[in-house]
């Protein structure tokens, strides 16, 4: 399948992936809904209003809209009809959009003359822990090797509630946190910027109908509530962190930021790319047991640039299918009570970390909590993030000859905040 | 002050109260936003339309909507000049509205003749664990009374994100959660509905214009921030709880419901019952340092039906000046690192517990871990709730012959969900 609109192979958005994503044109105008492809943007609003998508099962508008919150609600089915109709309008065999240079030119926009916004109005966000070598790494520095992953963590998706407040859009500068900590060596806890600024690679979906309060959503069923993946950078303070986790799990340490890639990858583009997952042992108890392969082999790579480097330099590369819990046990595990999710929430995965040392999301375990220290291209090292750095988190899919990928998210550290 | 309207002093809603709530008459009329008097409601909406309200700093319609969000984002000042010219309208000297029948028949109605809703678009929900009588009588029974206070909990108010989908408005029915566990005898977890479930006694405080992300709210100024008070019951599932917390903190346990009373009480009204909380040692870092008295002399009930009990039977009885951390050193900490809030969020205390056996705001507590059943008046007793229980919080101030009151939180116990 090709595109009348010229799309290099090495392109994240050729025709097979077509992302949503929100934007608003630098001339100034509303916010809307739009596909990428190639260098471009396809704006639905635009289609929509041109009367291409009738048919479709969609209501009126749903495009011109400022979040995908709406057109998320609809389920697959709208989905699907949706994506193949714009599909065909954007293959080169296909003339209506393609010979139509009055619509095109209105329809079609280049990314650069646009901003990205936040993709869904997010109700609530819910960060998971779901990759055992994180867990495992973590749990050796924290507890021993011995020790190492708690006695739950084979048995469920464990997860903790983030702050939906703080989620940002790509590009957004992140402030280093102040907080308290207690250094080691000190008898009572100090005040100031964080010190260990971390990164965390991770994966994150959002919700499609969502479920009724009360009715939990069956794990067969649960990939039906995946509307679409993105990158997360999970910005993390390992010192505000040591100090205030316990007894009820980190809180400042990570509601100051959390960064996500501005184009939702539709489910249906990574079908390719299916792959089962890790095998669980112990079997998990029959609520979160799905037949059929549950992961994605999604290549993820992280870059750093500090302001004193000339290039960005690579310091992770791993992959979606190293996760342990796929996303439908962690979505069937958080509803199992009766919790309801609500179209446009955002789940993540949690660290994603592979069996090798390239492959750990985080400086946490890359330096292994200090003890190893990155060298940098120019000269320097990094245990943890300095201010002035630039982080990019990229992902994507290798086909043949085209990649399904996902953009990406990236962020720049500024100093702490001064009164 | 009094009012026009006939007031009964054990009212939780004179003049001097006025909290904020969103109704819909069982009419089936749109939601819109009303004050208590009495046992009726002004309808603002009508008051508003009527032109009374001019002249006090508001955009037009901002209490015909189906939440108050936007009246919460103008903050103090308007806040003031509302209930003032409120009050004036609704007080004996005044004719305006008195003297008005037709005006008096539109804008005021029996409270038993509308559906309370939720008051707020909740964006995000954090729960604290502000009490140093619960956080030690917990302690105490998980890890021994050497150990019952984590180091980290007299220097800074411990909290934790919790599920904002799940908060529900007083008289919603909660249904018991399914989820794993693992008694303590057994080698592998087990699944199936809660035998632990137990109410939290708490308050909660709505956020008023927020803050930019990336500037903190100073301690100073943070109780700017408290539009107004709610009642809480953070309904918890102690088995599930136990078996999932590590490391990540509360989760499923907490998140199947959050119920919440209907009529917000202004700051305002407050004011005259402030008084100081405990003393605090060791001396809280300067950013958590705030001048004058920070607490409120509330008192707390909490009563039980069971569906074999004839009367409810109160067996929770406490205050809310017990709480160690205050409302406003919980927004600053929130904050501090940058964190944002945003109007409707919702805080909320954690447990309330005081020093007497009584004021134990858990069964957890009051039961100390299922070994001292609760007696109840019709021979039963209690370790945990059972199915069909209804559960009710109440809460008020004492004034001189008038009293500001909370209202009531309730929810019944459903059985189990079952596919």
């Amino acid at each position: 399948m090709k595109s009348f609109i010229q799309v290099d192979p090495e392109s994240h958005f050729p025709i097979q992936n077509l992302p949503y994503g929100v934007f608003r044109p630098l001339t100034g105008e509303d916010p809307r809904i739009g596909v990428a492809i190639g260098e471009y943007i396809l704006d639905l609003a635009v289609i929509e209003r041109a009367g291409l998508l009738r048919g479709v099962g969609i209501k009126e508008d749903i495009f011109n809209q400022p979040s995908l919150n709406e057109f998320m609600a609809l389920g697959r089915t709208a989905w699907k009809n949706v994506r193949t109709q714009v599909q065909t309008l954007l293959s080169e065999d296909e003339p209506t959009l393609r010979d139509n240079p009055v619509l095109r030119e209105e329809a079609i926009i280049h990314q650069k003359d646009v901003e990205m916004l936040l993709p869904a109005k997010i109700g609530d966000y819910t960060d998971f822990y779901a990759s055992k070598e994180h867990a495992t790494n973590v749990g050796t520095m924290f507890r021993g090797k011995e020790n190492a992953l708690m006695p739950n963590w084979t048995h469920l998706p464990i997860g903790y509630h983030g702050r939906a407040s703080s989620v940002v859009v790509s590009g957004t500068d992140v402030r280093r946190p102040s907080g308290q900590m207690k250094p080691p060596t000190a008898d009572a806890p100090i005040f100031g910027p964080s010190k260990q600024l971390d990164l965390e690679l991770e994966m994150g979906w959002f919700i499609g109908p969502g479920n009724e309060h009360g009715k939990p959503i069956a794990v067969a069923s649960a990939e039906d509530q995946i509307f679409g993946l993105v990158l997360v950078n999970d910005w993390s303070a390992r010192d505000i962190q040591a100090w205030e986790y316990q007894p009820l799990g980190p809180f400042l340490s990570k509601s100051f930021a959390t960064s996500v890639s501005p184009w939702i990858v539709p489910l249906e583009a990574l079908e390719p790319f299916r792959v089962a997952g890790p095998t669980q042992d112990p079997t998990p108890m029959p609520y979160l047991q799905k037949d059929g392969p549950s992961s994605f082999d999604i290549n993820l790579e992280v870059y750093l640039k500090g302001e004193k480097m000339d290039e960005a330099q690579k310091i992770i590369g791993t992959n979606f299918s190293y996760l342990y819990w796929s996303m439908a046990q962690q979505i069937s595990h958080h509803t199992v009570t009766g919790c309801n999710l609500r179209s446009g929430d955002l789940l993540a995965s949690g660290t994603i970390s592979g069996p090798e040392k390239e492959q750990r999301g985080c400086l946490l375990e890359l330096s292994w909590r200090g003890t190893e220290p990155i060298e940098m291209n120019n000269g320097e090292e990094r245990v943890w993030l300095e201010d002035g750095d630039t982080l990019t988190i990229t992902g994507w899919c290798q086909g043949d000859g085209y990649r399904i990928g996902f953009g990406e998210v990236t962020g720049r550290v500024l100093p702490a905040y001064e009164e």
